[in-house]
């Protein structure tokens, strides 16, 4: 166990950035919410997987929708914790652990902001390893956890509570609910006990989040490379391969909102020679192509970084003229199993790729 | 207290069919669902207002979703017995008497199928004395009765409870949850006590259906003019006063899907000589036009009828070279206040049209 302070929040939001893959919404904003509740509710306390009791009662929370609403449309902090108690309410549940239920972007940002509004204790892990844009693309699912009961929020107080045989009818009801919420919409789900948490989630994304962002602020100060930094350093962790996949100026942006998320394509044109990479989003980046290669694909992690500070750039603020960095990091073991593949890997997402693992798997 | 046997469905579906004002889904499925049920529960107890106890729990209920679609994605039956399973789980409240949420076409019926499968007595009233496209539309809500809790259910057994601050922000979530739900779904809403429920509805709606039916069927035994034998009656009724508005034959039907409703225009030729007649529809048949005459608006019900047989015709069962009488019927006074055309007048379904009783009011 270990504090979460407010001075851990900037290398947190880094971090949290570089996993969110374009997507999981602006960590600025939720670094802001987060120090604001540590301000006034006390630092939070984050637990291992290891640490976590096996009887404790787990629930994941996050907020759903379009990054390019959230901009626009801010959380305030407070639907989360409207969602968890209307689910205590509702269930007669009794929460005793939180734990995000992605790593990337606002949220991993929020989780910190319940756990320090509740003084519950926050599980240093997830259920994607980064971020993707549906509830059913969640180990939890892949290894057998029901997404519902589910619990809803929006800031004006509405809230709702949905069942579902399967994760993916609870995703296709939720995004409606989102859109009629606003667009944008915090959420509670996947209830679990500790010994089952153990089992099925990615360990230690919260801590990797912090770390990716220590080793960015380090090579700002020491002027030393930070990509090449943030390679090396990924390569220690157990996600265990990351590469360049190329660089360029952004040319075009194709971007919309669809169905409840931010979809388009990005075009980045080489600095020297060459035919383009383009990025397909929905909410985030799920393959870079260039030409008829395709150069990484979904599961594994597409991050847009700038290409002085390595700092990665979400698809909302993406703008014509950004010189930037494409990094590609494959993910763990545990989402690359053949049942994994089935929830997220490219077909979820309707492409025609082929998963060929980052650095060979 | 009188009991509801499979033979007094027939007239009750007739009857629900004139009052759904094009709307409230295909009464003949809820026919034969109701006499299913029945059948298999035993009759139904319709109890007036009056004879309700004070202390009652009383539950509205209904189907939601665009009448097109209830055609080909017809209820079973039980999704109205999961939604009171799952509010009566999640609240803690034990409801004891269930009521229509609307009178006309399936809303009719659906009811007495829940009546039949939990034994509990059926009121012989709702809260819209005709049917609305929205569920906002209550006199519950014009008299300050809150919509939500709410419970949807679909076929498939997925389940949502919304709670919101306002019976328009349940209508604006539970229509983005029916359309993920495919466009149709039943659900419970308006929880009131008795007392309550003898202040806030329109009496003796589903005794007014019945006896539409066997004036309608008297008229045929008896070979007398059948809408002139429903104008007499209906004239007779708290509602005062009905009158035709136009005859002629169906030259032009636009209709669509659009946002969970069935929505169109509907072209009537008048046999002589003459400008057509044009109703405008969302679900029910909002206002008769001919040239820049207003013949009848919301709330007043303007019902589609067989020129023979005096029957109504459901907006999704219109078809080109239909033979067809307008009736226009006014609305009972506690569907005319100034509170009750706030809610349901020709503003809120976005009308220029003023408001004039027919008859005069």
């Amino acid at each position: 166990m270990r504090l979460l302070q407010p001075e851990d929040l900037e290398d947190i939001a880094v971090g949290a950035a570089v996993l969110g893959t374009g997507g999981g919404g602006d960590p600025y904003i939720g670094k802001l919410l987060a120090r604001g509740a540590i301000q006034s509710h006390g630092p939070v306390r984050l637990v291992s997987l290891e640490e976590l009791q096996d009887d404790a009662r787990v629930i994941t929370c996050g907020a759903m929708g379009a990054p390019t609403i959230v901009l626009e449309k801010v959380p305030s902090g407070d639907e989360m914790l409207m969602a968890l108690r209307h689910y205590e309410e509702v269930t007669g549940d009794r929460v005793t652990a939180i734990m995000p239920f992605e790593a990337g972007g606002l949220n991993s940002c929020l989780p910190i902001v319940l756990a320090a509004q509740t003084g519950l204790p926050l599980v240093d892990a997830d259920g994607m390893g980064r971020a993707f844009p549906q509830l059913e693309m969640e180990t939890f699912n892949v290894y057998g956890i029901a997404a519902a009961p589910m619990a809803m929020a929006d800031e004006k107080g509405n809230l709702a509570m949905v069942r579902t045989r399967s994760a993916s009818r609870a995703e296709f009801i939720a995004r409606g609910l989102c859109i009629r919420m606003g667009g944008q919409a915090s959420l509670v789900n996947y209830p679990m006990d500790g010994a089952t948490a153990k089992r099925v989630s990615v360990p230690a994304t919260m801590s990797l989040a912090q770390d990716i962002g220590k080793v960015l602020r380090r090579a700002r100060k020491e002027k030393t490379d930070p990509l090449s930094d943030l390679i090396v350093f990924l390569r220690t962790t157990h996600y265990g391969h990351a590469e360049r996949l190329g660089s360029g100026k952004v040319t075009d942006i194709e971007r919309r909102v669809e169905n409840g998320w931010s979809v388009g394509i990005v075009t980045i044109s080489p600095f020297g020679e060459g035919m383009p990479y383009r990025i397909r989003i929905q909410n985030e980046n799920l393959v870079v192509e260039r030409g008829s290669d395709i150069l990484a694909v979904v599961p594994d992690l597409i991050c847009v970084l700038d290409v002085d500070t390595a700092e990665a750039i979400p698809t909302e603020r993406l703008r014509y003229g950004q010189r930037v960095e494409i990094l590609g990091v494959r993910v763990p073991p545990i989402m690359r199993s053949p049942a994994a593949l089935k929830v997220f890997g490219p077909a979820a997402f309707g492409l025609s790729a082929k998963y060929q693992p980052l650095g060979g798997g």
